[in-house]
């Protein structure tokens, strides 16, 4: 029934390369099957102003599409003179979604950037990019812990993210393009690997959703974690 | 326990004063508690270039504060030469959220701009734009069908939201900022009139969150829907 | 004659509500009759660079329109990127009237801030601001005296404005849209509590004039002011 | 007593050079002393959107500094990124003031735009701009009279400004820069070479003014005025 | 001597992986040492306006890096708001570069775009992108003149670019980062598979240079196009 | 041959008048034919961040056409709210080109400012700004030094810039417009009085070019530099 004929509740098939740009204190590409996301971590000893001098450390988030990353090609933010909504939207949930995961007073006053570029979209861009993003992170962290900067391991737990709805009146999970721009609710649940929640985003797209659909997508979501934070470990270390 | 004195599942008072503007097709100024925001709508006979020719009409809306709406007077968006990125994800949001209640081919193809700006804010801006937006809406598109420009209502329900939280470890209803401030988690529901879902937001701000804590905050925002859609009613008729 | 039916030299009725929000330091909403403008002055314990150190105070403005303030819904002015010509215009005017109304050395080395936003337009809403914005103004400066901040009053005098123009090829008092629009000369006349002159911008529209024309709309803003000034002083004690 | 020493009702030396650019259809560079601004006029077969299709015609102008007309360099705007509130309220003006010399029906439908770009800054460069502003609006329209492309002539008579104001308590003609900056009252008076007002804009600038020395002030405007409209048909005729 | 261990004209290892996007009509990932560029080729059946009609076709390029491309994380220029005068200047390059070697009466009236976006920096990203460009851009024209939409190839000849500079006092080829930014003359050439000249930009970067030096670097350059061109033809045949 | 009637190797009439603003440290208005630069020098004890402590001076250089500066009116890059990438790319060639010729540490840790405004162009603009930009920068300098501020002259020679090309399948000296717009070939070639290389820029056009043609411009060049120090010679002593 779906288009690319896997079973409801099953993801595409996940992969994460570390250590893909020699510049980077941590980075990987993930693929979440043709959703690419080149995701890479800056560790700065800066802070935004309004943490200045409180010990805190900081990870924030930027998001961008190659223009060729989708089937027509889109408009390039830069050439364009400004980030669009769903740009800005999507940048600041995988900031905030990471910073649940962190321990800002064990990581010490700095900040560390993630960025997470697509290089090709197929559907749950932003999915794969927390899920990426937190390897980079982990990776970059790892190299504080490593050169005795930082002490204590400032991240309590995995964070990662899938996309789940329903679409042709069925909950799927991991949605890809196809059924992404069909489905009538669209949903993304970001959790830590011991399944709390972070943050629950649910649309209605066309059809309004009831409190058991929306329990039912979160059994799936919760099945489609433990996959990628699997992945993840299987990333870093 | 919560700063204003109310008890859990308690709403701020809430008054919608519809006819504010003389300009407006639709107009109301939306109070809860000290949250207060103006939505006005605007009718155009012109739709997005991405439905021109479809038949099918589009609801948008824009979100903006007066700069001393809130505590600390904070810099006008148009002066800073851009809208910022919460500006830019609150107003998709209200826009999101308005036309998941709109039979877009009933509406015909003419669009619909609701304009939400806060007067004073104390939390909860955005569900109280949806929810006076609603009104506004619904002014709008009374006056299309008296004129007999259309024939069948296109709003097949009300649209409300509310904010839920975690606040000081119990589960509260209707944030005020005081509470929005310090919660460890902060959701806003948005629902039709018979509490089916168009849009969930759930986010971790400090404490992680279970699938019990999602549904009881569920709980309290159908009750504060409720009301809310008590109050539109009220209003419009 | 006049499409309101006023006669020529009568104002619209003028209201001037105080303390319409409760985050700013001063406040009021300002109607001259369908004329709705929000001001709120707002104090802060720093100054623009370019007097810092320098003992002086500064009196600065900012100005904006809700989207459907006007007739036609206008673009707002946060989402095109910039503020308009006409907008940077009329805010560095009010800023300009307000300051020469205070004596900056008794102000003190600080800012205060006058942000004036239409709520609804009908014509005259930069005189709306200033006569308003003096108001938030004067109960801004009123808590900083009241709290022992500063010893003397600032605040020389009133400040007020009026618009006059030609209509129907005679002289009115306090132009409303309808006029203002067809107007051949628009004038707009700010002063002092007695009658002292602080700004003058008379505008031939299609109709050029000559200087008994300029003293004879003169003659009617003095008359206007006398009146926003009476306002000014019921609301402010 | 003027740091100049010129009298009080004493004009700077006026020269209009025509012809300075081979490619617009008018130009001029006029020097009001050490004030010089080059004005071009560019004839296009186009109006606005607001007019299209009215057989009205158009007149704007567009106003400039290079970034070291000025004692100390200026950031270009270009580089900005926006023109600053004072190059947008000055090009507004000389648009204003151009456009009532001019019947814009025996226009036609067609936009002269008249660009002002002060070379070197000495005071009065936005009386400068008009003064000059005019004499290429006089030669392009010429050329298209000349060319029997309009019928009657457009332009009903010359316009021209001089700046006044109250510099050390005395009421003098033309100031130069060093007179503006201390100046307590400075106005701006656009005028036909009839003497018929086109604007007037008086600011108090430290010192507020009474309606004599309003009138005062306008007494040597005329006079400046003629001066300027002496020099204008000069370099026209 | 070079900090690689490379002889004075020996290029990096050159490989160019083609079909590494699904989306683009042609693409490839060139690597020439540590520098990285994906190049995507995006047919439009539209051209610029200012050669509608014409029956020409028009390439143009556009040029970004990853926010952490480079050594130091560098700011997004999408969230800048603009591109920087480098990025300007090297688009412009690729675009005209590549243009010198199509025929647009055989491609015809529709616009290829080729997006050049650096994954990995490490000096010689603009020869690289022009390299890589022109592969994507052949795929691209394949894709076309297999479809028969295009009779004959519009690409009359390879185009490659190679830097070469004066480093440590000797001519080099191919220079990576560490003697880029030491070199006291640095050039860029670009050529066809004849090695007919496209463009030669040559700067002082410290040390002048003479015209023998000029004569020296392009003999280097046309050893270094030569395999360039070699690669290309491995890729694309 | 040439629409000018020149021979090949012939310059057009080169004048440069200095001390053309009084307000600037160094200035001239260059004119190359119909090509006319004003070029003004700003001194400032204060330079870039990336420079700050190093001892070390910058030059840097701006550059802008007024509007109608060319045939048809182009628009204004301030109200288009950026600078095009035309604009940007020759700033920068002007500001590498005169650094070239500068002895950094002679300068001393300042910045020179070198703004060309192009008033009136016929081809050639960016060589008339270098060679022009140089005498104001030479003027600028001579002041420091007069005035004991540095103590060696830190401009090493002259630096100077023309432009050759092949037009209609000749070889030709110093392309005016139509020359420009129709030549095969383009080139920019920027050397010191001594005749050393500093920057070559060549451009195909529609004609691919050999090493012999660049060889053949060289010579061209050089002849053409010759005359343009002779031009600054006499200007600056």
């Amino acid at each position: 029934m779906r288009p690319s004929g896997r079973d409801l509740s099953e993801m595409r098939p996940v992969s994460i390369e570390t250590g893909v740009t020699k510049h980077a204190e941590g980075s990987c590409l993930i693929r979440m099957g043709d959703t690419h996301v080149l995701c890479t971590a800056t560790i700065e000893e800066r802070v935004p102003p309004f943490i200045k001098g409180s010990g805190l450390g900081w990870v924030t988030a930027e998001y961008g599409m190659l223009p060729r990353a989708t089937n027509t090609r889109m408009r390039r933010e830069a050439a364009a003179g400004k980030q669009g909504g769903r740009t800005v939207e999507i940048q600041r949930l995988i900031g905030r979604a990471l910073r649940a995961g962190v321990d800002r007073v064990a990581l010490g006053e700095r900040q560390i950037t993630i960025d997470c570029d697509v290089i090709q979209a197929d559907g749950g861009t932003r999915c794969a990019a927390i899920t990426g993003g937190w390897v980079a992170l982990r990776l970059a962290v790892d190299k504080l812990i490593k050169a005795g900067i930082i002490a204590s391991d400032p991240l309590v737990d995995h964070v990662a993210a899938v996309s789940c709805g329903i679409y042709a009146g069925q909950p799927v999970l991991d949605l890809d393009y196809p059924e992404d721009s069909e489905a009538g609710v669209d949903g993304n649940f970001i959790m830590t690997g011991a399944h709390k929640l972070i943050e629950v985003q649910m649309s209605a797209e066309g059809a309004l959703f009831s409190r058991d659909q929306m329990n039912t997508l979160l059994d799936l979501a919760e099945k489609g974690v433990s996959q990628l934070v699997e992945a993840q470990r299987a990333a870093t270390t």
